[in-house]
């Protein structure tokens, strides 16, 4: 078959790049299943009308369809594109099967039409938690997803992030523009989303069209203004001389967050009150998170708390998760010169004296797999230098020699080389595996 | 968003279940990287016309298209139906990055329009690994990709599964036809494929149609039913009278499969001159894999050497491997009563004493997690009978107690309460983490 060429809008890794993704989510992994999630996947398609529901959406949809379907195949299917619609009809179409609260961890591939650009892309991973409850989920989740995402975000195996996870509260915006005596709380929140795109005075004019008087807008833009890394915001929001029983509930909840996340390291937390998130389901809390050296990746791990992630006409099901877009934040790999020490598993090549003998190699490695070394043997049984640099272009430090009078193995970066037991002999622990390096620093 | 129902073909696990399926993965992925088989994925879609010109497999693509698609958008695409189209394609399109003889595993979703039956679905699993050469490929990956697989299956976490790798070889099959001085080879290789699904006379009868004498038909069945586990079907085939250059290579790479293979432990490997394969690409061996529990499932893992993998004009890459359909074997669970012994990560439920000190709770279960025992708070605090009984729906094995004068942890299956240091205090491996077991013996 001939190259196809490539699509853009959907990255492929060498495998060096790609041994660093699934570092990323094997560490991802490894944190969700210390705090108790399980993993779950849900299938690649959903019916059309099921994505279309969540409306604004519907220009990036990937539809599917058997290239020959028959006439009775009316269900029109399309990809999903993203993990929390899949996930809500999960929880209700198998409620039954699971205890709440449930808390479920997913990394999955997800796909939207949307123009490739920096760290955008046509076919992406994103990893999710959400923690769901069936008809009422206590507040206190919301804390502990906020520092599971911290504690998940601060262990990335990539050298070089400085994150700042951004809180914010619905109800304490909602709250303080009904305060402000604004009829259309909602409206004017997707005015102030626009805040990362647009200069302040855009917005005020999109307020004004809105029906807001100035001082109303300038209001909106100072709260927006508020951003600590402490409590302290409650008492600049009170400073403001807004009041509302809503906008008080969501003080306390965001002052809750920020608190309960003191003790986090690796990952600034912020209160952040210009983080409004445009989608009309949150409720709640609400999260960004930004890359200090990447601002044009925008926010690389976002979500907040649904009153009704899901509901079934009968019951409902509230939830609050977080979801990290895995690949717009391995897209910094490419500039930044992250990779893997070596683009194979193996840590010893193990040379073949002749192929007659190449079954006595095969023992050999087959006795360093047994105890977790991964190896391969030399694919032909050239000469040894021709072996060594056979190891050298792949990255493998070591390569193995069969001899009558006892095995050796040398390190070929060194040179050093030692009498060894293929039942003995363990590389050191960072060569035993590629490690997640970086070639050079970035300009 | 209410529940949108099932869709036949698209499986999906419960958490218990999709554990199962992560320790399979798990497995495959170490004992690939053991032999120095490195990871990559490829996009999900393939332009239409790279996937057509495989043929035969038309009727089973799944279109994809943008819902609102710009009149620029000309390139139709397909999700990928295996990973062999779209890893041939990467090898072209990377070569120039890629060390040759190139080992990769891959471990993705792919999806054909098939008619949903046992075993068989839209959207399913595979686990492939290939080793691709850059011109040319020495026949010994032939035996090293047979006893890799075969370690594979062999230690699958799945208990119950009595596996047969089914081992032949198209050059003894084509030898063996012009050796009777049969024209057109491949089409009887087509019919003799068949065998798994029509009765001999059945086959005699096609066989007939191709324009075969009775005694060359005959010849045809005779030398299909030889099955040998050792390498003894060399003289049951030279028996047969017929002789071929072609023949006698095949029988050559056969036995040294064959004999290569004596080692392997837990499958049964035999040399199956049944095996045809339908695909016209395959070029020598030839690989499929019976479970003697579920012969409805057909071949759960298959593959072979083709001498044409992938070409871009100038060069050609030869290239040798196999695909485990991970789904289908999976397909067994929900008979076979194997599951997990819990739905959930935790091993340990920290109980809450009352809401104001859920922080203390908070504290011990990091201290437990800082020690790689996942572990999770209780959602309330209501009477420790409550929470146990909490613990006890989700099979969390142990509950924490946190109390002034030392803490306590109670094993709740056998009652025992013992003092406890979250800093020192480990469950047994055996409940660290949940294991896969099997519920009841099927019937």
């Amino acid at each position: 078959m001939k190259a196809a060429g490539k699509l853009s809008g959907f990255p492929e890794f060498l495998p060096a790049e790609r041994h660093v993704e699934l570092a990323v989510l094997d560490h991802l992994r490894r944190v969700f299943e210390l705090h108790g999630f399980a993993n779950i996947e849900t299938r690649a398609v959903e019916p059309l009308e099921t994505l279309l529901r969540k409306g604004e959406i519907d220009k990036e949809v990937y539809a599917v369809r058997r290239l020959h379907a028959d006439e009775s195949e009316t269900a029109q299917l399309a990809l999903h594109f993203d993990l929390t619609v899949p996930f809500a009809r999960y929880v209700v179409e198998n409620a039954g099967h699971l205890q709440f609260p449930f808390r479920r961890y997913q990394i999955q591939k997800v796909w939207r039409g949307e123009r490739p650009q920096a760290g955008r892309f046509r076919e992406f991973t994103q990893a999710d938690i959400d923690i769901v409850g069936d008809g009422s989920l206590p507040f206190h989740f919301d804390v502990e997803v906020a520092r599971v995402m911290a504690e998940a975000l601060a262990g990335l195996p990539i050298p070089g992030l400085s994150m700042t996870l951004q809180v914010s509260n619905r109800k304490v915006l909602e709250g303080f523009y009904l305060g402000l005596g604004i009829a259309e709380p909602t409206a004017v929140m997707q005015v102030i989303d626009k805040l990362d795109k647009l200069p302040a005075d855009a917005i005020a004019e999109l307020l004004a069209e809105q029906g807001l008087s100035d001082e109303q807008a300038q209001a909106c833009l100072a709260l927006a203004e508020i951003r600590t890394t402490d409590t302290s915001f409650v008492e600049r929001v009170r400073a403001l001389g807004v009041e509302h029983p809503m906008l008080e509930e969501g003080l306390a909840e965001l002052e809750s967050v920020i608190a309960g996340c003191a003790t986090v390291e690796g990952v600034t937390v912020t209160a952040d009150l210009r983080i409004a998130r445009g989608l009309d389901y949150y409720t709640g809390t609400v999260f960004e998170t930004r890359v200090a050296e990447h601002p044009q990746l925008g926010s690389i791990c976002s979500g907040g708390r649904y009153d009704q992630l899901a509901s079934d006409g009968k019951r409902t099901y509230p939830g609050v998760g977080l979801s990290i877009g895995v690949s717009r934040l391995l897209s910094t790999l490419t500039t930044s010169g992250v990779t893997a020490t070596r683009p194979v598993p193996s840590a010893v090549l193990v040379a073949v004296n002749d192929e007659e003998s190449r079954a006595q190699s095969d023992a050999v490695a087959q006795r360093l797999r047994a105890r977790g070394i991964a190896c391969e043997v030399a694919p032909a049984a050239q000469k040894f230098g021709k072996q060594i640099r056979f190891a050298e272009r792949r990255g493998i430090p070591f390569v193995w020699f069969v001899t009558e009078d006892g095995d050796q193995v040398k390190d070929i970066r060194s040179g050093d080389q030692v009498t060894a037991d293929p039942d003995v002999w363990t590389p050191p622990e960072t060569d035993l595996r590629p490690q997640v390096t970086q070639k050079e620093t970035p300009a």
